[in-house]
């Protein structure tokens, strides 16, 4: 017997009379804006090729690490998700199987953001009402499976269905981001931008660091033997991707560590990591100094910066060795903030040419050191709640924890932060209904004023990504 | 003039009409299920002896440490709470003028569980229809004190008016288990099992830490002079305790540190601790290669493995030389997990066989590292909200910071870890209520659907606890 | 098109009907009830001299950090909010001019309290009845300004119409309280007390440090050349604050360290820092060791002792180099108490003459360490949620993460904590509002009965306060 997919129209509003009636107006007045996307891992070469998505389960199962680490946690192989194994041993190669055993356990998502995700991807942009499980797992499949071999399924075409008005994705400085340009080139006008990830040449424990070094040379006729020349490098390819339309960079540090090194400090310092003779200590320290430099030269190209720390990544050594990064073992750390972050703010926090927007994945800090700093450096900003945090709870908890003291206008609208496309609007229509059911509880409580929550509402789910992230 | 003592049936139900009706059909689907107490603190001679309980006095309040610590926080002194200074020197002996003293300064719980759980007792076990203040207090003594003269107020009789299946109690290592036996061997059905604790002969500074480890020799014939033999003589005792149908160990350390030593520097260490000549930091690092031990062991035997860190014993030097442990002095500190527990997940954390359930104190913790752990790993569960958290809005900030992370199929029903025998099924109840309210509260925000509601209520209250203690 | 100013009578209550109706009911009982203000910052001179207060600006804008520090978050330079800048260089000299920039951007205070304390004020003080936004500027300006001239606004009238029982400000060991002392012998009957605030002479990085202890040493007749002259030093001038009604001491320490040395390391731990001869280590140990000597003196005398530890002060150099102090750049930091105050504890904490209030701004420590501290110790209360915890969430976390260990009887009542005069009903009406919500939600899911309530209600907002404080 299957069971009737029904999302409410009410879904994450308050069941509480008054609030309830005011969210829905909220909601109403914003749930048609054009999706800003300032920041996500979505993979250019979908919209620049236009190929059609492989099959249901590489669409959406097979990349999603949320999916993976919860079906992983309760005993399901990765091989049996069709998770290759580094060592070429067997591993279901049948997407249709992975399938089925991901409907097998789809009941272990209840009450997790993946579910309410995945749900609207199976009802609003496939047309399916039935809910998931073992008994209608082929029925799906099969629907997915024959929408995603027509056109109306490409990716170009979900971009422009989905109203998606910029997307930006994330690349490396060694990237020639070859795919922004055909799209940029193309007749097609959807506007796909990335942004500029340091972290291989800029984290001296990233995989391949040196030789990273060497291909940042080579594409910049940088020497790169002094640090001035690698800071000239740097600079270089920041205003290659500047030339793109690129309005951003992005950090994804351990710690928040800033630092203010001499420069004679820094020459010493770059001279250990170039030669690989660091400690682990030394590693943090560049890296801290590398986000000092890169706030400098935000103040002088406009790109707007973003700290994303505090993940131990690849906690898990063996599923590491044996299938590779991203799949679902990356943990959160307590981070501290006011200490890490006080070299760099002493130096450019009150520039208001920098935007620096920072997240965290330790929510105690929301209210302890992240509202107090952004509620009074001019060039901080907090980024949405992010990552395990992207969800009702931990959006209800990023607002409640944030705006008594840094405001509305010190944060930044909604990030998707995704590589699963399908979700991009089921992410957005989530905060945005979160957003309105926040405001809601200010206003019956007598905190707002109704017309207040309206441009809020609109500010939060537009206005304010486009402006903090100068699209 | 007294006050009519009134237990509401909706009370921890949402207030809010919507998810209150949700939340009374939920609760009414499990308020009758049989209560599994898979760890807890209760005396087995007590089920074993079957001996009537002494008086109000000495059942309900002496050893109950969250009740002496908030009357103590207000300057009413143990002793005239009827606790005996180690020192010999005079003390409340008459347990109907300590009674007194309670009753007069109830009002200082309003707003904690203890009230919630003790009303639950005065009304629903008792039938006592006034609320207690100092003019009810002899009423309340005669009639409890006359109830606990009869038969069916004798520690059987409740147990199987309290509808309990199971109840597990916790021992040492050097616990011959007699009463366990004893009942096993009786003629009445009642299941009490022990739990394998063995803080007394892993902990270098337990007191008493090196006879214990004599007579564990003693017990297993096993000379314990080396790591291996040592090692042997626990496997020895888990295999007696597994023998009379125990089926989890518990590990109380002041914090989550594990380990994974080299055999020959375990040997070394071991050497130290059972010399007694050994660090802090070697103490510390012999509890943490225990737990990666006891982990292994784990594994082999299939005994469910508890974690309990982050307390401070004893807190208050001067009560604790006064009076001894366990008098509420035991105070939380921040407690980490994800450096922590590596050496030992890096081992077992992807082993099936293994299920280690974890607690805290710490709720900063749960969102940052217990959920995204738990929602990784296939040997990590997490323990219901502890102790302190033990209480309505810690059981709402649990599921509310972890099920969006780590489901509720990585959590394990309830545990009432409690030495109040008479107070388990008000626990039990307040447990079931608030995940019936938590739930609700999903629902009419239509983030789950009501089937699923029921069935999840159902795994909260039942049949979780059973299956990940295999019970 | 102005926009009407409208305070609902409902504000903050639960918008759902069951316990907004119950929530009504208490407020009704006690928002009549006189404001105790237990600890501020207000300045004594105001009702000393009863001076008309200068203008709008001066009164409501420039002294208030909160009202700075957001709108200097988002680009508003301190010169053109009328801040002189230290250099001598150019500022916004007109007061009016500053009333419009703030009014202009008056809509970043949405969501905090800052606009639920002024539009309060604006409302019930001066009886303004539209939005202030920047075409309402001048009206809220000359209204105000011409307000301000008149005798109902001077500082006693406005004192006396505003309810207020008793006001604490707090002074150096170094004020000789000529203010307090002409109030106590004017004809005025309003009560205002100062309280014994010790850090210019107790931390040795104070500035001026040394300077202050030639200043103690001359007011008190003590050599204090060594530590037990300087000791009686401070027990001299604690004395003559209590004599003129003072019954607090205030300590703010960048953490809650404490020590118990014995008296020959306090001495030659002295002689360092009288000499200027000491590590940063030295100066935390010295501040850790004074507590305690304090929670010494206070057992002595009965002045009650508060700490406010975990702010780092001044973190923003360029700005504290360019405008000084207080302007909005402390920020909060991770805060530990269980083994900072445990040598503290160690040696007082069972004294019954002893009342220690601690605060935090690490509201992590609530549930975890401080609950669990003041539902123990006898000695220990636990202050209301302080400076950026201020505010309507900040109160709400504070009660659900405390009450449950704590109850509400290890609690003191509500502290505005500010030198923002005019605000301070607001802050109180906050606070009644909040707690009342509170417990109406423990009355609606019947966690609490209703004439508990009620006579909690009171307790917070009025008879805590000034039990706790001895007033």
């Amino acid at each position: 017997m299957t069971k009737p997919l029904i999302l409410n129209h009410a879904r994450l509003f308050p069941s509480e009379r008054v609030s309830r009636g005011i969210c829905e107006r909220l909601y109403d007045s914003v749930k048609s804006l054009p999706i800003i996307s300032p920041h996500g891992h979505t993979d250019p070469r979908w919209f620049a090729e236009n190929e059609a998505f492989a099959n249901p389960t590489e669409l959406l199962l097979t990349p999603d690490h949320y999916v993976l680490r919860m079906l992983y946690s309760q005993g399901v192989s990765l091989q049996s998700l069709g998770v290759a194994p580094r060592d070429g041993s067997e591993y279901q190669r049948d997407p249709r199987k992975v399938w089925k055993t991901f409907a097998e356990y789809y009941y272990l998502f209840r009450g997790t953001p993946s579910r309410l995700w995945l749900d609207y991807v199976f009802k609003h942009v496939f047309g399916i009402d039935v809910k998931l499980d073992k008994n209608t797992a082929d029925h799906y499949y099969d629907t997915i499976d024959s929408a995603l071999k027509t056109d109306a399924f490409k990716p170009r075409a979900l971009f422009d269905q989905f109203n998606i008005e910029l997307i930006s994705t994330t690349e490396s400085p060694l990237d020639d981001l070859r795919h922004h340009r055909n799209i940029a080139q193309s007749d097609w006008s959807g506007r796909v931008i990335s942004a500029f990830r340091p972290d291989p040449v800029v984290d001296p424990e990233f995989e391949g660091f040196r030789e990273n070094i060497t291909a940042l040379s080579s594409l910049t006729n940088e020497h790169c033997q002094h640090f001035n020349s690698y800071l000239a490098a740097l600079v270089n390819r920041r205003a290659y991707f500047k030339s793109t339309g690129v309005t951003s960079t992005d950090h994804g540090h351990p710690t928040a560590a800033t630092a203010n090194l001499s420069a004679s400090e820094a020459e010493t310092l770059y001279q250990k990591v170039l030669n690989g003779q660091f400690t682990v200590n030394e590693a943090e320290l560049f890296r801290a100094q590398m986000l000092t430099e890169m706030a400098k030269m935000s103040i002088d190209d406009g790109l707007v910066m973003q700290l994303h720390p505090g993940s131990f990544r690849n906690h898990n050594s063996s599923l590491f060795t044996g299938f590779g990064r991203d799949k679902g073992a990356d943990i959160p750390l307590q981070t501290e903030y006011v200490n890490a972050l006080k070299p760099l703010l002493d130096k450019f926090g009150n520039d208001p040419k920098l935007t620096l927007i920072v997240f965290t994945l330790d929510e105690s800090a929301y209210s302890r050191e992240l509202a107090p700093l952004a509620g009074h450096y001019p060039a901080l900003k907090l980024g949405p709640s992010w990552w395990f945090h992207d969800s009702p709870e931990g959006m209800r908890r990023f607002r409640e924890q944030i705006t008594e003291t840094a405001g509305f206008y010190n944060t930044v609208g909604f990030n998707d932060d995704t590589r699963a496309f399908l979700s991009i609007p089921a992410r957005h229509d989530v905060a945005r209904r979160m957003d309105c059911h926040f405001l809601s509880t200010l206003v019956a409580e007598h905190r707002l004023d109704e017309d207040e929550a309206f441009e809020l509402a609109h500010d939060l789910s537009y206005r304010l990504a486009k402006q903090a992230y100068k699209l």
